[in-house]
């Protein structure tokens, strides 16, 4: 077992340290924290250990602050999610160079947020939390309930109570507690973080408030597979939906680590957010030139992408002008067709996270901010079966008909 | 490239072999046609050969008929599923060796039928069928839909007209014909085989009627995969769902395989058989020690297991005899429960099929007809998202409350 190449927290703000413990919030500053390493030990993975490892995010292990010992580890196995070549797709947008979907569908259960619930509960473990929870908008209550369940450990998860159904009963079938809140995501989880100062949820661990910093590198993941799953280089460009905008950053800091480390030759890369029209309030300070992220109280189809207050929202400004990339936001009606749209042309049938980010990257390209003729990697984070609300009414059977050859001329399928 | 060992058809019934074509009867008897092997080419097959593949089901392209050469496969690369230990689940059932779950979920389209939908539409391809179609009770309509959408080539699913809402939804969202049937699905499979002679559907390929033959191959991965997980050995008890009977027969095909050709040691296995209460004919003809399978008029949640005349059911009879395994059945409510037992042990949501299957092993080892005390692998081949329904109103929020702390004082979740 090779040890965590983790050495602290650092504080994105003020860049004060802190001891690797379950803190989120820097006591100077109040500003967010996350992991900081030993690049000497980083830059000492090789490519052929990361290959020799297992075909899940744990093969990054050495790149990650937790899960080195494969016995440590409260996981699901997530991870090594396909990375589909997407010509007709291309075509349909107007993309000329070589276009790739990373399917995060085939996670566990179905969304992106397996890898970071895994990192953040192996971390919550070592830490002795004997419960584990979260404030979700539905894919992270799915998946902490499942990892719980696996592990054996209970679990309580926080979500708004207008949730899609499939989403609930896909959490609520694991057995653990449910609490809907009658409020946005936003005040489930202002909610959570009030929990977590009560001597009740002193031993719970919330992984997306008091293990943030660990939950939040597992997304790294998503950076590291494309890079490798390319041949161990960078795309071009990626276009990423933002939520919170952690995503979008940790990508971008996979990006950049590889790079220093050496496991990928340098080249410049662009990164692209995607954003729903009911709620772009990352967007919507890029297009102002704005360093001030504005809270919204959402609204629209992109329940998983409904958070009004985005934690990590001015990171995500930061990767996207950094790298000259650029932000766009589409409504429910170009939502649901980037679904159908995805789904006829690769085979893949995302989430409505996902059609927001196919709208966006459409108009990218027709607004020519996004290089039609270069390499780009479009990440869809989540499943179709958890929104088919987004569907519903718009596809259906083309025929009905009775069991006869006759019925099936009537038809016209046979003359 | 190295070429296939299929060297021809062979009628399961009277042995008659015919040329590797698209033909699924044998025209001197009627019975089902198998893909028969060159032996001798399928024992210099190796381990390390088949190691050194990709991490899906082609890795196993030198013990199947078609997809040898990659640029020929029609396929969205599923297979290598995770087989899930799972400790919590023996210990509730009485099982005192070790519980493995293939979980086929994580396929693709989330469900097994992603496999031979890969393996008949490589043969189809290669044969010349410019449409992709099939008999459908839903998994197969979905995964035909999607394999033609990222093949760019047509489809036509037909499917029985009261599916689950989300099996139709995640069909028809990729853009092919979806026929409803107002019949049940051995009504469809019926107009399918009628449409095959007619001329407008000459150049359709339905999976599971003209392409059956390469079609059913496909299942032996499920078979290969497990014993190459369990580090190349056979467990020695598996219990599988029924359908048509198929999948059991071939997951036994593949295990005497692989003895065969001296990829595993012999040793004894005993294959058991899963079927809904509302739809078992097979093993109603165990129970009744008769060759005779009485087709049934379907009924009950299970409907990805609702074929009441059961193609391949005297062959699954034929394997579960030879091996010393049974069948058993379970009833909705069974079913509903197995489904929440296998989400609370093991984070694994499965559909109506899997809950049948864990309903099935837990009265096995009750009536002692399964050895607790024998490692044991059941396999779930589904996603509890595609059939909600079974849960629906049984799971669901344990709280409902303000987003205050006051609140949550009230609801007792601090003091």
């Amino acid at each position: 077992m090779v040890e965590s190449a983790a050495r602290n927290l650092v504080c994105r703000n003020c860049g004060t340290p802190v001891p690797l413990r379950p803190q989120h919030a820097c006591f100077e500053c109040f500003g967010p924290l996350e992991v900081g390493y030993d690049t000497e030990a980083l830059a000492r993975v090789t490519r052929a250990e990361i290959e020799a490892g297992p075909h899940n995010i744990w093969r990054y292990a050495p790149l990650l602050p937790v899960g080195q010992d494969p016995a440590t580890r409260v996981t699901l196995d997530p991870g090594m999610t396909p990375l589909v070549r997407a010509d007709a797709l291309a075509d349909a947008i107007g993309l000329r160079a070589p276009l790739w979907v990373k399917d995060d569908s085939a996670n566990p259960t179905h969304s992106f947020k397996d890898r970071v619930v895994s990192t953040a509960l192996t971390a919550a473990r070592g830490f002795g939390f004997t419960r584990f929870a979260c404030a979700s908008t539905g894919n992270l209550a799915n998946s902490v309930a499942a990892h719980a369940a696996r592990a054996g450990v209970p679990s309580m998860v926080f979500i708004p109570y207008d949730l899609e159904a499939g989403k609930v009963l896909t959490t609520a079938v694991y057995g653990g507690d449910v609490v809907a809140i009658e409020g946005s995501y936003d005040d489930v989880n202002r909610l959570c973080s009030e929990l977590t100062e009560t001597d009740e949820f002193e031993k719970t661990a919330f992984v997306n408030v008091n293990l943030r910093p660990f939950y939040a590198e597992g997304s790294k993941t998503l950076g590291y597979e494309v890079a490798e799953q390319l041949g161990w280089r960078l795309p071009a460009q990626v276009v990423i939906p933002m939520a919170s905008g952690e995503l979008l950053t940790k990508v971008d800091k996979a990006f950049a680590e590889l790079v220093e480390i050496g496991l990928v030759p340098a080249s410049d890369y662009r990164v692209f957010g995607a954003q729903s029209r009911g709620c772009n309030p990352i967007a919507t300070a890029l297009w102002n030139d704005s360093e001030d992220i504005v809270p919204v109280k959402p609204t629209g189809i992109a329940k998983s992408l409904n958070i009004g207050d985005p934690a990590a929202g001015r990171y995500a400004l930061e990767s996207v002008r950094r790298t000259g990339g650029w932000m766009e936001d589409a409504d429910d009606e170009e939502i649901r067709e980037g679904i159908q749209l995805l789904a006829a042309t690769t085979g893949i049938f995302a989430e409505t996270a996902g059609g927001v980010t196919v709208a966006v990257l459409r108009k990218l390209i027709a607004s020519g901010r996004l290089d039609p003729d270069a390499e780009t990697v479009l990440y869809s984070t989540g499943e179709g079966l958890k929104t088919l609300d987004a569907v519903e009414g718009r596809v259906g059977p083309t025929h009905r008909i009775k069991p006869s050859l006759r019925a099936a001329r009537e038809a016209g399928l046979v003359e």
